[in-house]
């Protein structure tokens, strides 16, 4: 398996952030494939009214230039999402189904079973002809429900392929993953899976350094730690793009991205939802920037 | 090996800081040793002129009340730092020198060398009697050369031990540790040794991990990651306890350290120094707090 960073940032970061105009959100785009991303979830294809940051994924998808070998991904919810994806002229779907069912319904308002039945209608809608990955949320725990058992979450994930999810994506929403516990999940579902791991208890490098020992090679990560709550409230967003790649170069894993260059798109980024990003990479620099 | 954390929070965390009462110092001490720490850097016997933070240790040996089977730590940059610390009867003296040259001169105002005869001289008015853990600063690059090579490590670390130290702790004093540095550097060193880690680019828990992983046993860590730049600078300070504790609770790895005890600390300390302490697990509280 080849690494593949999926950068989250256009989507699931800005989603937590007051509405960012149509243009910059492109321009973020564009910046992050400048400097080597290849893997992008661009746009969501929700609805604006439950999450006005995310209105114009058509237009943003229209203005975005597209650059040969760069996959841009839009989340999709159910259908509707996934058709209005398939006209923008996507290049993956993701959707989001929760391991807990208190999430789910809290969230999403309807229960897992119905957005399993969502995940078979977009693998319709797509045909064969885009992936769509899968993404567990709360696989390694719930806010509600506490510990999620490995065999629930390997048994969701199982019903997701059958309708038609061609990767599975687990995703620490609420921050509860540990070693051990990355450890646990990939000995059930193996580790061909990508990962979306969360800053909230400052374990996701660390995580994503076990799960990468461990054979994983797809990690979900948002340029400057972008999402979840500000700066200000904590580091608790997503795991940072700058991050994982100054760990990697110091692995010696070839990543494709040019750090100094994500470091400036930390910059834009910062620029652009007016605050501080919780990145300590992109504050410091690399250890040898010189 | 069995495990040891030593606190250096009451020490190099407020070092940094502007000066905290003596009875306040004494109450941070008192509460890291009822959360469960068993090893404290409590003071510094220092110049007050060059580090007014640190004045007064000697009143806080005094206040201090013991513990059994608590050591109580003291930082002694020379003979003069040594006799005052044997008469306040401390439990292990710590001793920094640098692995970097120009760290060490701009720091201590004194060559390498020097420092070495330093540790000499210490180890003389210990006289067998009291532990000499010498800390290498700089042991993972240097603000002014870079990187530092491993066997000039390896090497000011024999001479040390040859002066009379009885134990090594390696500084990441500038965060530039990461995982495959902290191996080479066990590689040659082995891992009866102390690491003091730092999160300046967000590694140190990650490095904490790699060196737990490899066979380290002993870890420098500071509640609340109190040390280093304040919080609105950035999280560039030392490895926070809790962070490494929550870490070890869940690899189920017997700390003796009282995790929300600890949390409980974290408060006091923020309080005492007035400002948020970089911490994620003290923020957003561990795992499964239930």
């Amino acid at each position: 398996m080849s690494l593949v960073l999926r950068e989250v940032g256009p989507r699931d970061g800005l989603q937590a952030e007051s509405p960012v105009d149509v243009g910059e959100r492109v321009r973020l785009i564009a910046a992050l494939v400048a400097a080597g991303l290849s893997d992008i979830e661009a746009v969501a294809f929700v609805s604006p009214r439950a999450v006005p940051s995310m209105a114009g994924a058509t237009e943003v998808m229209a203005a975005v230039e597209r650059a040969p070998g760069v996959r841009y991904w839009a989340l999709v919810p159910n259908v509707r999402g996934a058709e209005m994806a398939v006209a923008a002229e996507v290049d993956g779907l993701s959707v989001t189904v929760s391991a807990s069912a208190a999430y789910n319904e809290k969230n999403v308002h309807i229960s897992i079973d119905e957005s399993v039945d969502a995940v078979d209608g977009i693998a319709k809608v797509a045909d064969g002809a885009l992936p769509i990955d899968a993404v567990v949320s709360c696989a390694f725990g719930s806010p509600y429900e506490g510990d999620i058992a490995v065999a629930t979450v390997r048994s969701l994930a199982r019903r997701l392929l059958d309708a038609g999810a061609t990767s599975l994506t687990f995703a620490d929403t609420t921050g509860m993953a540990t070693p051990p516990r990355i450890t646990a999940l990939l000995d059930s579902v193996g580790t061909d899976v990508g990962l979306h791991l969360h800053e909230t208890r400052g374990t996701g490098l660390v995580n994503a350094f076990a799960a990468w020992e461990a054979g994983v090679r797809r990690f979900d990560t948002s340029v400057g730690g972008l999402g979840g709550s500000p700066f200000a409230e904590g580091a608790a967003g997503n795991l940072a793009t700058e991050q994982l790649v100054y760990l990697l170069d110091e692995l010696g894993v070839p990543t494709g991205v040019d750090l100094a260059r994500l470091l400036e798109v930390c910059r834009l980024a910062e620029a652009m939802v007016g605050h501080p990003l919780p990145s300590a990479v992109a504050r410091a620099g690399p250890r040898l920037s010189g």
